[in-house]
């Protein structure tokens, strides 16, 4: 167990009718004027928008709006916030959305109080002291970006996607999550969703780290209840319940819990991230496929951790560790093909993949060797590719 | 699954020399003079002390020290140290050692800016709005105060021990978790403070609502953990990875994640909280005893949650919910009893327990009924106590 800090502020505020209070939680992080930011129109036609506009009103908060915002979210946008932000003296962000909307809230808070460009702060050439306060409203349990200090933006030149992650000026001061707002997400963006947040656990879970059996045990415990309840929700998009615990669990894989006192992986995420910037598939979709790929590849080099997952989640008893690594994989696998993910480049629409043009921008991206649970060399890098055939 | 509203917003600060950070965290808690609470001489004797009056004087902080605190701490110490805080000028409480000290601190945070009587918060008759900062260095692993918003206090006059929980007033701003500082540790305390973690998820565990597997299941990774890890402590006390894992799932037992959608228990704190008042037994030690009993009746009377934990964390097979509760009982008192816990009454030196003058006095403490998950009449408490024999 390595030495660490950890804080995690965000008031989550959970359950039925909970965007009501949007207002009052606004108000009490000392706003008086917010960008409202939201993706398509669903929260518009849904009659979400009008109830957090009716909550703001009731507490007095004015509010401007920045709408549209799509998935894999882009610089562009971010920079047309900050502009707006400053011309409309906002001072705070209010995120109606997924994940995308919120890393797009979160990077113009950071980016109104900065002398310079934003980007920046991705690039790695100046270090986020302070950010606008970010209050969220949640719509799609998945990124985790409601509970986190990061967020993902795609430079369009380029289109490198970065992901920042601040200890404490992005993490959102408060967080509603009302599972009734998830009943209408279509099955495929409900799935994956569902393999985003267990990515989010796995790349904490696969540590180089030794003896972190707390943390260990916190991760295979969420990962056994999203199992447990992402079947139900398939099966029943109104299953309140099933909904709340996914909705909880995808907060808890990324807050931090499951990183506590370890070195974490996030090998899996650059993998996909280059497949999102290049071929523009789902980031959850293209998880579900690079996980299981990146394990198989593990199960030759350093199979101990996926061994364990299996063992104690999915009831894995071959002695081995290669063996029961391989068994693992089959398992999810398994897993995420019942609940309808693709397990292939193919199954994703990428039929003719440049898995040169991959690994070079995985490692442009990640720098050579990147991995901190085993290392990958191009060699390796694009050997995992080749393992999403 | 309820509605529910969680923050932790305490910053932990893990590992090993985490103690010399004390200065620059109480800094950033915007402090100038704070009231050092300890316990016994052994802070003193090991050297922390020192070091955490260095780490002070180097972030230039004055301080003064109330000292002597024992275990089920009293109004009688909280009293003096509000008197001593307004004296002194202090802006801060630092506790330096295990629950009884942070209680205590957190009992003066609270009562220096309230111009009644301290224990009308504890008494229900006031809500505590307002705390002066508390820090913590925490030194004994148990009753997880140090990310909580709790504090436990015995009246003096009438021996009523009581719980006050806060949402926010009482959370500490920081939490210093070096696990080194445990290594001397008597075995007696290191497993008392096992059992006391436990207890505080089981609390949370044993609610009467239903569907909330995300906490189920990060209940019953954190009891798997503490399981697996305290057998390590006790065979070698200076095991700094056991060490560290036992700490920060005691924090994690009790900050609130384990309760998060759901009703809580707290019926055996209740029943042991009545033997420590009335024969200062240690806390966790007399949890090792309550806890058993009152599982064992619940099998009789609400056996399902009993029996789940059972076939997650023990492997019970047994088909029934009665038998499967009945063998859950079995293993967790065989796992008491190999970390050298007390099983009964007569093990805690109790020879000739007045039943129903215990009865009364949980009675009077908690009302009647009492009991979220099975509601206890008096000759419900009776029987449970007499289970302990």
């Amino acid at each position: 167990m390595d030495n660490f800090s950890y804080c995690t502020p965000t008031r989550y505020i959970f359950g039925r009718d909970t965007e009501k209070e949007t207002g009052r939680l606004t108000a009490e992080t000392g706003c008086r004027r917010v960008m409202i930011v939201s993706g398509g129109s669903s929260a518009r036609k849904s009659g979400l928008l009008d109830r957090v506009t009716a909550s703001l009103d009731e507490a007095g908060i004015s509010y401007v709006e920045l709408t549209g915002i799509k998935p894999n979210p882009t610089d562009d946008r971010v920079y047309e916030g900050i502009d707006l932000a400053r011309r409309e003296g906002v001072d705070g962000l209010l995120a109606v959305g997924g994940g995308s909307v919120i890393d797009t809230a979160k990077a113009i808070a950071g980016g109104v109080p900065y002398d310079g460009d934003f980007w920046d702060f991705w690039a790695g050439k100046a270090i986020m002291k302070e950010a606008l306060p970010v209050g969220v409203v949640l719509t799609i349990p998945a990124a985790g970006s409601e509970g986190s200090g990061n967020s993902v933006i795609t430079k369009l030149d380029g289109m490198h996607k970065i992901s920042l992650r601040t200890d404490f000026a992005l993490r959102p001061k408060f967080a509603v999550l009302n599972p009734e707002l998830t009943f209408t997400l279509p099955p495929e963006q409900t799935a994956a969703g569902v393999a985003d947040m267990m990515a989010h656990i796995l790349e904490r879970y696969f540590s180089p780290t030794e003896e972190v059996e707390t943390t260990d045990r916190i991760s295979e415990g969420l990962l056994m209840a999203i199992m447990e309840e992402a079947p139900k929700v398939m099966a029943a998009p109104d299953d309140y319940q099933a909904r709340a615990n996914i909705m909880w669990a995808g907060t808890m894989a990324h807050n931090g819990v499951c990183g506590c006192g370890r070195r974490e992986d996030w090998t899996s995420h650059g993998l996909e991230h280059v497949l999102s910037a290049v071929y523009g598939v789902t980031h959850g979709a293209g998880l579900a496929v690079v996980f299981p790929a990146w394990m198989t590849f593990m199960a030759s080099h350093r199979p101990e951790k996926v061994a364990q997952l299996g063992r104690r989640i999915f009831g894995v008893t071959a002695a081995g560790d290669k063996e029961a690594a391989l068994k693992t994989v089959d398992s999810l696998r398994a897993f995420f093909k019942s609940i309808g993910l693709p397990l292939t480049l193919g199954e994703l629409g990428i039929g003719n993949p440049d898995f040169a043009m991959l690994t070079r921008k995985f490692h442009e991206d990640k720098g050579t060797p990147f991995g901190p649970y085993f290392p990958l060399h191009p060699v390796d890098t694009e050997a995992v590719y080749r393992l999403m055939l």
